[in-house]
């Protein structure tokens, strides 16, 4: 396709003009890794913070690679839609994906290197919201294996089914930008590795209370957040995929919305409850805000938007201590963060989402206070469940496998010492790390 | 308004372009809380470093709240215009915001969405300057508080009458991003607020000498005046609300201008004196310079924008010195970098905008060189004197009536122990400071 | 250039379109000093943090100016093209440049404003480059004298003879966004440095052995890599410095692949061969897969992106035991990262590049495996040969006669003590190296 500034028409425009967007988007998407770094570093102990943020440059490069190979076929191939069955549970083709062999631009809104990379950058955060589970005890290999799993066969499933024209797609259900496929996805593929890992050593006592194990930097930790919060704004606009009479600027507004709804709600209810304003739990609250408007950003008034936010806030709250009662280790609160507020989210679209809202983004139907039907809100909940039963299903299964095959934790010692030295050799702080063991 | 590739006028076209940068200038603004963080951290002791980090999401959200709910409103509500006194001075209307009912897109240039995502980044970056003065002593309570009553009736006074058709913008006041109106209104925030707690334990002694209490990590503090940088395109170059002809990117070309020409400037000049290139001089050369040339992007030469960065980095130097000669703690240096260099950069207005470029924005006059006229930077000195003096007026009274009414400041004792502790419950760096109880 | 919405021309909007992707793509460049700020205070020691990050912010300042000044005119100046054989070497002209002499917008595809602000941001990326060979010992006054000369008249002449139509552009050299021209430039300047200031106290033993200078922080370390990542969007699909068809998107999707390739091809290899995963081997990696396809990032298909990605990541672990087989004292990797990768990036060119992308970019020649033809690589060659002999001459000799004139090594004492203290006057981390020095 041949370019001249003095012919340019609308049509060349418009497809440049929405290539720009949805690669800022993505760029946008992929700084959120930089905010996982600080999250899973900040939230975690010194002798561990080499391993947790180093790791993360390798798995992001891994499941780039992967999804390359497979993955973005899985979701988005059209080799088997001739097959109306296969078709609905898995796509196929567009393996080693070629934007060339695609035709690009393949289609009259944007070209597909831009889409592959958008939806690449998808799978890797869902892929770090996983490794929520892994913190503190998991060995090095675990990680390597479970990348190329989770981004060959659980993640472009999911993704397939609500995203790709799948089954669930055909059903209605709505997931704006990701509450059940990034989100859930994550925090599932999380607890399955929890409940396999065990807790860390000394999280809870023999009587069955829990410790809490504080992560060593909280100046990382909300930095993080608002690297986060910053990059959901190509995570939830983005997913517009064109720039149109610029409706995704409303995406954005409600996001800004959920999310501080989502902060205000957890300092309040912490202080509340506790006496003291929790920093980690006000942190919680505000990417539970942004986790929950994720499914519904495009579809509810801004009221909504706000309700949203402060539902998942106080949701995040007892969560956290939900999952302590029940003995499961949540060290990055991915369970709560992710998973709760990503149910409530995927959930709210079926509550709030109104017609006219629906009309615009051109897939949906109203929720049940526009439109007194339950129907929509059933069609999430089917989301949640056999979305969420796959993936549990899935991860319980492979992980399980690797626990026998490759073993799966650390030893004992190798966890006291910490993962900087077991798996690489060398401390994250060497010179902090150093004086500390001079003064045992 | 339908949208379809194939028939994308070029009205929607360049809404969507419009909508399109409005949009990322407001996530690069937003991104600048990031810098926040780090510079409030950086520049203060581990002890408050959790609370100092944390607190700043808190009041994003909080603020993001209230500015939806009212503050918007106050600054660009329509309801009463015609009432052409009160309009000159309130606005009022689009309460609890909503685009829908706005009619999106309102106009022709961009929805109203984005253009709200834009304003609210703005006042929460206000608020962020005023924190400075409260740092390492306020309670929890009074953060929640003053974040109400600033973004509900201080910003956005001073905003609608320059921004929001009020009689200052009236009377001619150029204020391209804001030197007075975000950050001499954050600054003179921080004063009040340094004035009504009074120094930091240890900041000065009893014959009246000052000693420095130094910010515990410089790399924060570097870091975070990289990402104010950048975050600055936005805020100076999104201000031009539209893409046009591609004029924004004049406006980040003396931007950067500017910033250089300040850090330069601070090394320089604290080499010169001292003897010693001193680095917190330096960042706050390159942010004073960033502050000042706010006000004249768009007005002025790129030598002008030099020289406003020259100046500005060599005033925050001795700035620094004169507050700490009448015993005004200032930790952040806010009093320093946005308010000395903001009245600098509002007053330069006056003395450096060419007629032409005056002209090119579409709003104003050429200064005192150009034209050899003193009107424009008597206006400038109006806008300084009228909004410094409603602002210092409004935060004496509303942080007085609390510091009466709740209390302002946390005890002696809280102080000692760092607010981490006292307001949060947990350090921001438990190791860290646990090992330095353990040394005690 | 009048503008109103209703009558926008498709060139104007095209005009505004490319603005906003080269601003961004600018915006994104300078991010990118974040990452190396982040990069050199994690790879060195907690003594120098404070000097290592905020020198940064000093010398991007000044960079800025002489670029302004000079550097921009020395690339791209025009007045002298009239004379073809000085033109070849040099531009000239366009000193102190003002976009408005220069009669901005100056062409019908973006104003000069955004290209020279582009520019800069590549100019200045090549100088933090080369301060990985000054690291840990070199004088403050040696950054602000080579800072000066570096951006003055080794830089700018370099890009001048491949991107500003000099003699290597009449030969054909494909550079896309500088593998030679940003990388290798600022590598063999930072290779001039560390053989004149010699090794770091402490780093070869008598008996030559090395000894690993850990840096202090490995979490800046790997946050700086995800920053440089992200960046490297603006620096490698910038270049295209139009938006067009979108073929920018292919560029950036082809940069996730070397980078991805890059981090997981140095895990392995590492892994392999020492037992331990090295993180600082992951992170080298993955900046040299980075490094590797920013030549060729728009001219070679997918797989060839991954396997210039994988060659990299393999060929940086080696490379640094080279270095200190041969006793170079490479503190920042910089000599692998961005020099051997540099040449591997610049060769890989003339090995993978296909003629329809070649044809596509609209400059270029296909490579030795599409076309058979070992003219492209040969040319690729004498790029390499030419630029790295001017940058090496250039560079030891500013550098050499700076040493005998003003010294460029701080004193034994002082690099004992660290130049936070001696070339600033107070530590970046005071609290806790007051701490560690009470342990002593």
């Amino acid at each position: 396709m041949a370019f001249a500034a003095d012919e340019a028409s609308s049509q060349m425009l418009n497809m440049g003009l929405n290539t720009l967007w949805i690669l800022i988007a993505a760029i946008l998407v992929i700084l959120m890794q930089g905010g996982f770094i600080l999250l899973e570093a900040g939230s975690t102990r010194m002798k561990n913070a080499g391993h947790v943020a180093g790791k993360t440059i390798f798995t992001i490069g891994l499941c780039s690679l992967v999804y390359w190979a497979v993955g973005y076929g899985i979701t988005f191939g059209t080799d088997n839609v001739e097959n109306e069955t296969l078709s609905k549970i898995i796509g196929w083709g567009s393996f080693f994906f070629d934007p060339a062999i695609a035709g690009d631009p393949a289609n009259d809104n944007y070209p597909t290197s831009v889409f592959f990379l958008f939806q690449l950058a998808f799978a890797a955060i869902s892929l770090s919201i996983a490794w929520g589970g892994f913190a503190e005890r998991a060995k090095l290999s675990s990680y390597l294996v479970f990348t190329v799993l989770f981004t060959a066969v659980i993640y472009p499933v999911v993704a397939h089914w609500i995203w790709g024209g799948g089954w669930l797609a055909q059903d209605g259900a709505q997931d704006y930008a990701g509450s059940t496929v990034v989100h859930l996805t994550g925090a599932l593929a999380a607890f399955a590795a929890t409940v396999l890992l065990k807790p860390r050593i000394g999280k809870f006592n023999r009587d069955g209370s829990a410790n809490e194990i504080l992560g060593h930097n909280q100046v990382f930790s909300a930095l993080s957040v608002l690297l986060l919060w910053v990059g959901w704004f190509g995570f939830n606009a983005g997913s517009a995929v064109s720039v149109g009479d610029g409706f995704f600027a409303y995406v954005a507004f409600n996001t800004q919305l959920g999310a501080a709804a989502g902060a205000v709600a957890a300092l309040l209810i912490s202080w509340l409850i506790t006496g003291k304003a929790d920093i980690t739990t006000t942190l919680n609250g505000a990417l539970a805000g942004l986790v929950a408007i994720t499914a519904s950003c495009a579809f509810v008034d801004p009221w909504a938007a706000v309700v949203i936010g402060l539902v998942a806030g106080v949701l995040v709250f007892f969560s956290v201590k939900l999952f302590e009662k029940l003995k499961v280790d949540d060290p990055i609160y991915a369970l709560s963060v992710h998973g709760m507020a990503g149910i409530w989210g995927t959930l709210a679209n079926g509550i709030f989402a109104t017609q006219v809202l629906a009309d615009k983004v051109g897939v949906g139907q109203g929720g049940l206070i526009d439109t007194g039907s339950w129907y929509q809100l059933w069609v999430q909940l089917e989301s949640v469940v056999v979305c969420g039963a796959y993936v549990l299903g899935a991860s319980f299964l492979i992980l399980g496998v690797m626990k026998l095959v490759m073993g799966f934790r650390v030893t004992e010692e190798q966890e006291i010492i910490g993962l900087d030295l077991s798996e690489h050799g060398t401390y994250g702080y060497p010179e902090q790390m150093k004086k500390a063991q001079q003064n045992l």
